[in-house]
This record gives structure tokens, sequence and C-alpha cells, in this order.
């Protein structure tokens, strides 16, 4: 595969974008409504404009097969993850931090060599995958006391290490890509199939390390229940679980790194559970007169065991907006999306029968056949991120934060957060809005994805930004809610740790970080500091 | 419910047990081939020639509500579990260890009570559910150091909370034992279908300390799926998680205290996942020639996403005893039972289909319809730890010992177990034997179910139980397999620990003991002690 170059300040490759025919006819149907025209529109800075310090330290390391580089590009490519704020910054040149240097290292014998020397030297390093966080997870801003600061991009340690089909388990490298890992399965009749809005960018260590959940992860189980086995490169050594399916042998070790954000360690390694690709599908959309009536067919659809590959709700908020923004014709409502794949053909009759249960939960909630719902949804998926670039040279402000409650406080959550949402808005930007989607459900309850909307002045977006988000944190939290179904806590989100878990979660946090990196070099500023207890 | 009394020295209630006559008949059947007769028969000890030493201490706690009690019956009841060899040394009164005394809390004020005394006083503390544990969890045999040692039976704090049905979930305090966890569920239509061998007498407190798994858990999951929220009293305060279905808000809390074996405090509530009572079943029992086909097809029900409540293997070992002892004529080969639950009426078609799709894999694995293998099951299943106390004071050994590993190596970790234990037998005993059964699967692999017994000298009983279950853990690892698929570590696995998981992960566990039982007075000798930097 060639090495096509990511870009340093925007969603994927240098060449990708949304045509501009495309963008017209967005702009067309917005004018109007965001009171926004094409002379808004600010090209971001150039990598020659972008004032970038020169390295505090000059990073040697005997031995270090990989690459040590610290051209501006690279500098700039890891100077942020993916978050609106984030792009904020690496579009308009504000506010950013650099890592001194970049890392690519060729192996876990590399890796040893970069933690002696950032151990002996005081360096921090910031363990690199795709570089898609949206909560400040691989930015290189760490609490004072390093001398300096590495981002160790782990792109090179993407090899399959062996496949064990009859198990339908994969050993590999964890610093591989979603479509690399897929293709890679594929060769053997097998397929991950774990598919974040990320999924072109981010890396398998990357979705442990956050504790992702694909687009998929109603058939398919969140990253946590994909992972056998886990091998992790700490500055005390190495932490590797055995290769079993299950066990009752003390606390789950794994469950130790899923999550850990790179804090205790490069996870460098993990035996993953393949599945096989799906041959057809069944999928459709329906209207449903009342969200809530939406929320009905999830919950009696997932209660049944019914385990559909896509189970989405939009609410009618964003059914009016996408009719409006697309100018397709769009009946007002909330939209029910559903998609239940077929991996064998022998087994049709399977999804057949599947379909008609799903089905009859779906008409018992009210809902109504809308075709409409699914035709587009995949491309608008994987396109969100290049359209949300565009957004930002426009000064509009368009984000998502995202939570889980049981189905029995959905409604109220959803109700709460809109309504403190819309309040908060009111004081950033003329126009906005809230809109909602249920993109995960559980037997005993769902995420719920937030996606909010303002133009505040622009040289308040950032701004505005936070104090929308932290808007809905805070509403989530008072409902009873986690503060991240699938995105990981980084940096952004690292003070609310203690509020979601309390003081003796976060002490025994503190201590694992001590056991594990007990000077702290590793991604200073997520997670916890290690305890001062060593 | 009637308090019934429970067996000190035995399996069950006062009362309960395999009737005579039964007996009889299962001992003509063996007579010849284990060379025993009734008049091998040594009845067990009766409690009033128990030698117990009086308490060293005399435990006072000012304001606790519940009962304090040190009777030579509740002493000698909180004495052991129930291994093997715990039943062998309560029938024969030797080698024994007795709590000072038996705390019976009624609420969390008791339970923060006992921990402020004990820490003063230092006195272990032993939390204790149903008593089952096959691996010396509920031991009162502590480190030196302790001034006594008190066993805190939880049978009290077994209240359900609330019920949250749409989202079927329910709050409950631990303590509550398998039957009436179900009967408090089944008067609002739900179930929780968790069946360990133990469900009579075990609770769900102990469940989520040793990481259970149920005979239906291909169907319902794990403890550790079952389990969306835990609070436990820890001797530094209470950790409670989140009520919410998933998370990405760090690694997951709850599972670093599912399997801790009340090393970190008392579980004292959970809120788990409830489901729908089975209105009916498809269940049938199949005949392979070769175990290694039955393999193949419980392989192929799993991964195409079947989940039979039972998907159960007998080797042609088990097979060819059992019907030796029962009497009844088994075609030699190794026997499938698969049970498929129906929870609606209205999905009896989706029953029908998945029914459909695993006689397919079935049949192309060569099984052939054995409709015996269904009948008994169930009855047998409890059955088996009553005849257990008989075996014993017949003089024989009989015991089981579990692993799981990935498809691939099962076949291995078979033949290698049964042969080490084959040989092992051979030293101790001129009769014996060894039968496996698959007994959980998981799409990259199952659990493997060793039944090993013999007939050593009568001395040595529980020496040679030793060695036996030592060999067979030793297999496990060199094989790649976990020391324990649901039975915990307890004291006796707990030297493995280190071997199963490495210095880093067993570290990391000292200092999650450290933070949370700076003492260690919680459960002291199993999992680990805490961390000297505290």
């Amino acid at each position: 595969m060639p090495d096509r170059l990511r870009k340093w300040n925007g969603w994927g490759y240098e060449g990708e974008g949304i045509p501009a025919e495309r963008v017209a006819r967005w702009l067309k149907a917005v004018e109007p409504w965001l009171r926004i025209s094409l002379k808004d529109h600010q090209p971001p800075l150039p990598l020659e404009s972008l004032r970038i310090p020169p390295p505090r330290i000059s990073v040697e390391i005997p031995g270090f097969k990989g690459d040590l580089t610290a051209t501006p590009y690279e500098r700039a490519l890891h100077a942020a993850g993916r978050s609106f704020g984030d792009l904020v910054r690496l579009r308009t040149g504000q506010d950013l931090c650099f890592p001194d240097a970049v890392a690519y290292p060729e192996d876990e014998l590399d890796l040893l060599r970069l933690l002696e020397s950032a151990e002996r030297q005081s360096i921090a390093l910031i363990p690199y995958g795709g570089g898609t966080s949206v909560v400040g997870g691989v930015e290189p801003a760490v609490p004072p006391g390093f001398q300096g600061v590495l981002s160790v991009d782990l792109a090179r340690m993407n090899r399959i290490r062996y496949l064990d089909p009859s198990s339908r388990r994969v050993r590999v490298q964890v610093g591989i890509r979603g479509p690399d890992l897929e293709e890679a399965l594929r060769a053997h009749g097998l397929a991950f199939r774990h598919y974040p809005q990320s999924f072109q960018m981010s890396t398998l260590g990357g979705w442990i390390a956050t504790r992702a959940a694909g687009h998929f992860a109603t058939a398919w189980g969140r990253i946590e229940h994909r992972v056998e086995s886990l091998r992790v490169l700490t500055p005390r050594g190495v932490l590797e679980t055995r290769e079993v399916p299950a066990s009752a042998s003390g606390p789950d070790v794994r469950s130790w790194i899923v999550g850990s954000e790179g804090a205790f360690g490069f996870i460098t390694e993990a035996v993953v559970r393949a599945v096989r690709p799906p041959v057809a599908k069944r999928a459709g959309g329906f209207r449903f007169p009342e969200f809530s009536a939406g929320l009905e067919a999830l919950r009696r659809i997932v209660q049944a065991g019914l385990a559909p590959a896509v189970l989405r709700l939009l609410d009618e908020y964003e059914v009016a907006i996408s009719a409006a923004l697309t100018g397709r014709p769009l009946e007002p409502g909330a939209l029910l999306h559903i998609s239940l794949e077929i991996e064998d053909p022998e087994d049709a009759h399977r999804a057949e029968a599947n379909w008609r249960s799903a089905l009859r939960w779906i008409e018992r909630a009210g809902g109504i056949p809308a075709s409409e719902a699914v035709e587009t949804w995949k491309q608008a998926y994987f396109e969100q991120p290049y359209w949300r670039d565009l957004m930002i040279d426009f000064g509009l402000l368009l984000d998502t934060v995202e939570t889980a409650v049981p189905w029995s406080r959905a409604e109220n959550t959803v109700r709460t957060v809109r309504e403190r949402l819309l309040q908060r808005i009111d004081r950033w930007s003329p126009v906005g809005g809230v809109m909602t989607r249920v993109t995960h459900v559980y037997p005993d309850g769902c995420a719920l994805y937030f996606t909010f909307f303002a133009r505040p002045p622009r040289e308040a977006l950032r701004e505005a930004w936070q104090d929308l988000r932290g808007t809905a944190l805070e509403a989530f939290l008072e409902c009873g809610g986690t503060i991240t179904h699938h995105h990981g806590t980084g940096r952004d989100l690292q003070s609310l740790l203690m509020a979601e878990h309390g003081s003796l979660a976060v002490d025994i946090l503190q201590r694992v970080k001590g056991a594990l990196d007990p000077s702290g070099i590793m991604n200073p500023g997520v997670l916890v500091a290690p305890t001062p207890h060593g």
C-alpha cells in the first residue's frame, strides 16, 4: 500500500475532500438559514505560515532502527487530534503545541529503546495511532517537568503475527489501520467489522486504548468484546495476557488495558476475534411519529436477542435538518434504520426469521416503511469528518457528544441535554440546533449521540465549542449517564473522571499507573498521574 | 422462605441426600469395578466429635444490629468451602481451621462497623456468600499476624433494591441466593438464569467475586456480562460504578471487582441484567463417533452466532462410565446435548430457524440423534454434589477441574491433560479414570471440564486429590490454558496466579489491594497481599 500523505490539518489524505459542486449545492441550501455565503470561507493556514518553535531537545536513541524526525510537517501532523477544537486550532494556527520530534518505531526493540531514553532524559511519550482522538488523547501538551515531548507513531508496527482460522483469531500488531486489517483478513475469508467513523485513519491500538465501539457494535460488540489477549510494553516491562477465550483467574487483566489511553504503556499486539464477512443483508428504514416510539422499537428488538449490524434512530430534528440540507423531501418524524447481515447463504432463513421478528416490534411501536432513511447513510457516515473541516473554514460550529443510559432514563436524558444545549447556544449564536440519535443499543440501555451546531462570532469558535460540550457533559452526569460512550476521555475530559468514578476508583488508577509507569512518561495528562507512593 | 439448616459438613440442607435405594443400585453397579461395598462406608464425624478450639477473640462490635455467633455449628459451617478436599476434612474432622466467630450483618452500616473493628483489632474478615467455593475461597486459614478470624455471612443482605422492568435491570443486595433471585424476578415476568452447579446454595455476590459462569452461559453470558453496576464496601470507603449500559470512560472499573475474591472489600449491591424466562425449548442429543467431530459441531454452531442455552459435549469415556453407572444402554461415542430456548411464543419461528441451522452443523460433523443424552442431565447436574459427599464416605476420590483454550488447542489440551492425569492416577490407585466434557463455548474457544476419579488408600485421599488436581493445573498452563474457567482461584490456586498472569499483573493487583485494603484484613490469603508501599 503506497504511503499517501495524511493531511496535517484536516481529515484524511491530501487531495481528498468534498467536491466543489457539492459544496456549492450545500451552501445554497444553508445560505438563507445559517446566513453564510462563499465570502465567509477562510482557507486554512498553510504549513509554511505555522509558527513552529524549534525542538527543545535533540533526541538521539542509540540503535533505534525506525525513523526519528522533526520536520515541520511531521510535527504539525502530530500536534493535535481531530476534535472540532483541534481542527480550529490547526486551521487557524492558534494555541498549538508541537511535539519536539516524532518517532516511527519499527518494532518492540525500538519501543524499548525509546522507553529507556525517555525515562533517563525525562521525555514525555505520546502514543499515536491514527491520531483521530476527539478528546485530546494524542495532544503533546503535557504537565510541567518534562525536558521534551516525543510523539510515537506506531504506523509501522502493523503486521499480522499469525492467523488461527478455525478459532477465528488473529494476532496482530496494533498499529494496523482499519482498512488494512480488513484487507489482511479478507484473504482468509474473515473480517473484523469494527467501523468507527474514523475507520479509514484509526488503528486497532487506538480503538483498544479508547474503548471504542464501531458502527456495527450491536452485532459484533464493542472493542473490549473483540480482544482475546493483549500485549503491552510498559516502562516496567511486558504485560501480556493469556490467549484464552474466558477465565476466572482473578479480575480480568485485559480490561485494565482497554481504555487505558496510552497511560500505562504501548499496546503492541492483540489477539482479536474475527468474524465472517457478510454475503448479503436485509435493511430497511422506518418512520415514527415520535422519537419515544422509535426508542420503544429499538428496546424491544435488542431485548428480543436480535443483533442487527445497524440499529439507529434519528430524532425529528435530525430528520428535518437532513431534509433541509439535502433538499430531499423527508416527512417529519423520527427515522429508524435497521440492517441485518447474512454471513452464510445457507443461513438466509435465519436472517429472514430475525427480520420478521424485528418488523413485528417496529410495527407494534407504530413504525411505517420509509426507505429514504437507508440509502445514503454509509457515504454520509464516512464523509462527515470531511464536511467538518469545511464548516470550520466557514466559521460554523458543529460537533457531537455521546453518552449511554438505561432505557428508563433515555427520554429524560434526551430532553435535559437538548434543553441545556439550546439554552447555551442562544448565548453564543443567532442560529443553531441540537439533534439526537441513538447509535448503539444494549438490552439494558442505549447510547445517545447529540449533534449541536451554531454560528458564534468567528473569534469565539473554540470558546463556544468548549462551553457547549461542557454543558452537555455536565448534563450527562446529572442524568446518570457516562461522559463518553466510545471516545475515551483524553486530556479534554480527564478532569471529569473523578465525577464519573469517584475518588477510590481514581486512586486505584493512580496506583496501577504507578506500577507500570512510575516516572509518568506515558502520555502524561491523560487518565491519571502515578500515585506519589510509587 | 423458612430458614432451613444448611449442612455444616456436606452439600445442601439437613435432611437432603440421595435416597438409600438409589445408593444401593449405584453400589451394585460399581461394586465389581471399583471394588467397594457397603462395608466401606464410613459415616461422617458428628458435630459433637469435632475438636473445635475455643475462640481466640471475643468479638464485640458496638451498635452491630445483626448476629455475632460462635456456636460450634456456625463455626463448623463456616470452616471450609465445598471442594473435595474441604469435604474430606469436614467429614473426617482432620486439618480443619475454624473462624473465631461468625457475623451475620443486617446492612452496610453493620459491615462498616465490622470493617472498623477489624482494622482496629487486626481481625481477618472472610466474606461468605453460599460457602460453595471449590478453591478455598472462604477458608478461615489466614497468614500469621491476625488476632482472629471472622467469617462474615452475607445471607441477610439479600433484598431487592429496585426493579427497572423496561430496561430489564434489577438492583439487588448480593447476599441473595440463586433460587431467591429467580423467585423475586419471576413475579415481574423476568428471570436471571445464571445456573452454576451450586445454584441452590450460592449467591450473586459469590458469583461476582469468583467470575462464575452458569450452565446457560452460552446464551446469557458469564457473570461479568450480567453485571451492569457494582457497589463495594472497602476498608477505604465505597466504590460504586455508574448504572450505565456501556462506557469508554477509562478502563472498566467493574472488571476490577468481578473476580476480586473478596480481597478488595464486601461487594454489597449489584445492578444485574435480567432476561425473560423461556416459555418453551427445542432440545436434542446427538452421538458422534469421535470427540473431535463433536468439537467441530460445537465450534460451527457458536461461530454461526447461534446461542443455545445449553451446548455440551461429553467424551466417549464419560458416556461409557455413565452407561456403566446408570445401567442404561448407551452406545459408544461422544454425546452432544443442545437446548435452544424460546422466550417469546411469537418468536417460535426464530427458534425453529436457529434449530435448523444447528442441526445442519451437527449433521455435517457426523452427529446422529441420540435422545438419551438429554433426558436426565438437569437432575444429574444439581444432584452431583450430593453424590460427592457419599463418594467420600466410601473412600472414593472424585473431582473436576476446568480450563479454557482456543478451539485450535482443544484436542491437544484434552489429550495432554488426560494422559498426565491417568499417569498420576496409576500411582495412587488400582482403579480410576478421566472424563472430559465441553461445558461452555465461545466463538474463539471452549471450556474443557475434566472429571477424574480414583480409589487411593483411604488415608491418602486428600493428598492424592491435591496431587491429581495439581497435575491437571500444570498441564493447563503448559497447554496455554487458564487455571480456572469459572471457579476463581481462592487459596488453593493462589500460588499459580503468577504463572498465569506474570509479575507485572500481580504487582498491579497488589497495588489495587493496597488502595482498597491497605491493612490486608479482607480475605487474606486469596489473590494478593497489599503492596508494601501501601
